[in-house]
């Protein structure tokens, strides 16, 4: 035993987190939720380890200065690095590409995983945290998009959230990549400044639309004084590229509205901040394609999302399920067409407890270039990832989870703690289990007034009691802890306490489950109704 | 798109392992199971992340030569060395310690997890592979370790293992260690022959009791010609040793045979191997107390082992379910008092595929040290360890995992690839998803045949095929591809097959869902059946 001097101090790594009961089962039961849908629609499971090599998570080998540049990384006996994987996408990749030629083709699959990212922890920020994605490998057509988007708006209902509550957004980098073509900034040399044009149009939802024309211009101050640089570009081209990102043919947010395959829906994310020229009725996924008529990326870009409209409305997934939304970027450099974001518009805590439109849960997109890099050959690919952890904030504060109704187990207190009477309550525990019910026999050293509150602390329904004069009867006492507690609080005196004994009754030891899984029940009904 | 020359090699890191589809499912159905008895038990899950601070896991800060002694580590960014988890008790323990205050006690939990060791992998070695856990910490009392190998004892049958075909086999390290000072190895100065006396013993199942008798003298030669170093004990000490190892009340190897608490009952392990004088029948605890009356551990440990049995036993669990065996040693140097084993007593093909009893799938022991490192005060506890991959590839092999029946999607032809046409493909799938049958429409470019083999590979139950013909008249085909290769192996000439087209329906449109479901019903009563 170390003394008091030398003992460790226990502490999480920073940016690390334990997962409490009620989260662990909240995640179990939403995974399933996932997985069922996922498995509805074909895919098979599949996963791969937490450790890659660096070269294959698309890293190079860390420098001397910065040996974890974004992913944890560290060197095996054989001097290769090894990193621990940053996201679900990458290690698939080196999967596919591996087993290539036994895989059917399209190759649909999901997995769920925790990932890891080497950045400063923050309130919020984690280090480690749990992607759950889907993807199918090897077609470039872009069914499989429609596929993708109509799939995550089927987990989204299974989940619990109705219709009308989440939006799966839809957009295309190459009719993003057409317009900034269009205005000029294609090409090699010109990849840092369309960057910054994606990251500002990415911000619509914060900043808002004069936000995002700051942005694309000389840059804008924010409320806390902060400057951020813009695009410079020229008013024309900042027109051009709002004329694209602001009209949508179907884009509604807040409340989504119904509407028929093919009907002209137009709708403003923030009406009162666009240019009346471009305001008005009457814009369909035709009129978008006049506006850019000479670029050919453009024009490819709209004729898919056309293709993506169709397919998900002969479904009946437009528009109130998936809309097609110019404003949609997605993050990560690597997507190459269709992209798609879930959100939730239902306006609730998030999980700092601030009451907003919750936003994006999950999202991903075309990306043809992942696993050509290992094969030397095009293989298309398109996939989803759901943040699990913020979705499951979002169903915990729609109270769409179930699990937080669990019961506690049934205590079963150790009044004497002699061999016999600790095998005759071992027997009681076992009795119960075999019913189905979750019970234990209190294992600790403390006296009665303890292991009550023990019992309490554990959500205990109730408890059993057995002392040498219950045991002389052959009685049990079960005392109903909830029942108990609602007596005991319209009850003024201790001695009167005492004489009631709330909630409290003795019965045969032959009755001991049967009156148990009474009190259980009728705690559940009272709960529900 | 890089060229041929350019293209990254796809491969696994050295020792991890990717995961199939029918691993994943078998893991999780058996997992469920798992969860389910520790839940009934009361436990509740809780778990740690993958990380942790290099010395919270009882490792010192990695030397410049060999950073990464059995663990996998690397520096944050603070200089702070972190590193994976290699197995779920030291991260507990770390929890325990942190939490202390806010946790009922005795505290149980449960977790199943990554764990990660940073040896030379070989074939069946992996550097990352899956624990499941169960702890309860806060109690001295031998009660919570009955308990343990009562638990231990539910998860076997709640697996679909027949009692009879395995057995939890308890010992104590008090007693091994009562033994040891007896036979004058106490002390300080002992502590290295201590451990080689106890890796002897625990290769009692591997070389047989002369193995032993060889391994605590001068050593042991092996069939490969390689000479392992002995204990050099005298022989009186190894007599002393084996008298307790070989003898102990109820324990059968091979098929367990009935008993009742408290009868009598001696069996050998290798009964031609063991002197007459320390055999014959008449041996109970009581017998064995008198092995070593002077000795104050060994007798503390065998009373410990004594309220285990009676504890057992009150519950029926002796000695059909547990047994107390002297010959549990567990590797583990952190043990502190009672220890225990889940065997496979079935003779099922291993890893290697090589027909064997199985033996241990898990087990476990009180580690009453491990939290104290962290509190400077006795934190007693107990808990075990279940092998996740090992224990899966037995039930695997006795064919107790469903999942392995399950059926593959419906398969959706994309006979035409117009949008419209795809739109209606998208629409069937849908219809057959909405009724609860995982379907997909085939996405990729191939022709008509590469769209069957395709739908074979999948383990498809049936395709949907529909063309303009089909179209026209408002039908659909369904083939049947598990009647239809029966019926195809039947016939003999290309010309007679295609008049035949087996096991191959016309039905309407309507009819689609209906006829599915039947074609898969009956597949399904077929394989039972």
């Amino acid at each position: 035993m170390p003394d008091k001097q030398e003992k460790m101090k226990a502490r999480l790594p920073r940016g690390f987190a334990d997962r409490a009961p009620d989260d662990i089962r909240a995640v179990d039961e939403m995974v399933a939720k996932i997985r069922a849908v996922y498995e509805l629609y074909g895919f098979e499971p599949v996963e791969t380890p937490l450790v890659e090599y660096t070269d294959a998570l698309g890293k190079f080998l860390p420098d001397q200065d910065r040996p974890n540049e974004g992913v944890f990384s560290f060197q095996d006996d054989d001097e290769q690095w090894l990193s621990l994987r940053y996201d679900l996408t990458a290690p698939l990749a080196r999967y596919v590409a591996e087993h290539y030629e036994r895989l059917p083709k399209p190759y649909r699959s999901y997995r769920a995983g925790w990932v890891f990212r080497n950045e400063k922890p923050g309130p919020g920020r984690f280090r480690q945290f749990m992607q759950f994605d889907a993807d199918t490998v090897g077609t470039p057509g872009v069914a499989a998009d429609a596929e993708m988007a109509m799939m995550m708006a089927d987990v989204m209902e299974a989940l619990g959230i109705p219709r009308g509550d989440y939006v799966i957004r839809v957009n295309n980098r190459k009719v993003l990549d057409g317009v900034l073509e269009a205005i000029g900034l294609g090409g090699e040399e010109n990849a840092g400044r369309r960057l910054t044009v994606l990251r500002a149009i990415d911000k619509l939802d914060k900043v808002g639309a004069d936000g995002v024309r700051h942005l694309l211009g000389k840059g804008r101050l924010d409320e806390s004084g902060d400057f951020t640089k813009g695009a410079e570009l020229a008013e024309q081209a900042i027109d051009d590229i709002l004329r694209y990102v602001l009209a949508a043919p179907g884009l509604v947010m807040g409340t989504a509205s119904k509407g028929t395959p093919g009907e002209v829906q137009v709708n403003w994310r923030f009406p009162d901040k666009v240019e009346p020229t471009i305001m008005g009725n009457g814009l369909t996924i035709e009129k978008l394609f006049k506006l850019f008529p000479g670029n050919d990326l453009y024009q490819k870009g709209l004729g898919e999302l056309a293709e993506i409209n169709s397919l998900a409305a002969a479904s009946g997934y437009i528009f109130d399920r998936i809309r097609i939304d110019p404003s949609v970027v997605r993050g990560l450099e690597y997507y190459t067409g269709p992209v798609y974001e879930a959100e939730l518009l239902a306006e609730i805590p998030n999980e700092d407890g601030v009451v907003v439109r919750f936003g994006s849960v999950g999202g991903g997109g075309r990306y043809d270039g992942l696993v050509s890099r290992f094969r030397g050959e095009p293989v298309p690919a398109t996939g989803f990832s759901i943040g699990v952890s913020r979705l499951m904030t979002a169903l915990k504060n729609l109270g769409k989870l179930s699990s937080a109704n669990d019961t506690g187990p049934v205590v079963v207190l150790a009044m004497d703690r002699d061999t016999e009477s600790l095998g005759r309550y071992q027997k009681m525990v076992a009795e119960l289990r075999a019913a189905g019910i979750r019970a234990e026999m209190y294992l600790g050293g403390s006296g009665m007034k303890a292991q009550m509150k023990y019992a309490d602390r554990r959500g205990a329904p109730c408890v059993v009691i057995q002392g040498g004069d219950e045991r002389a009867r052959g009685e049990v006492q079960i005392k109903d802890l909830v029942e108990g507690a609602r007596q005991a609080a319209a009850i003024a005196g201790h001695a009167e306490y005492k004489e009631a004994r709330p909630g409290q009754v003795s019965v045969p030891e032959a009755d001991l489950v049967a009156t148990v899984r009474g009190i259980i029940e009728a705690q559940k009904a009272e709960r529900k109704g």
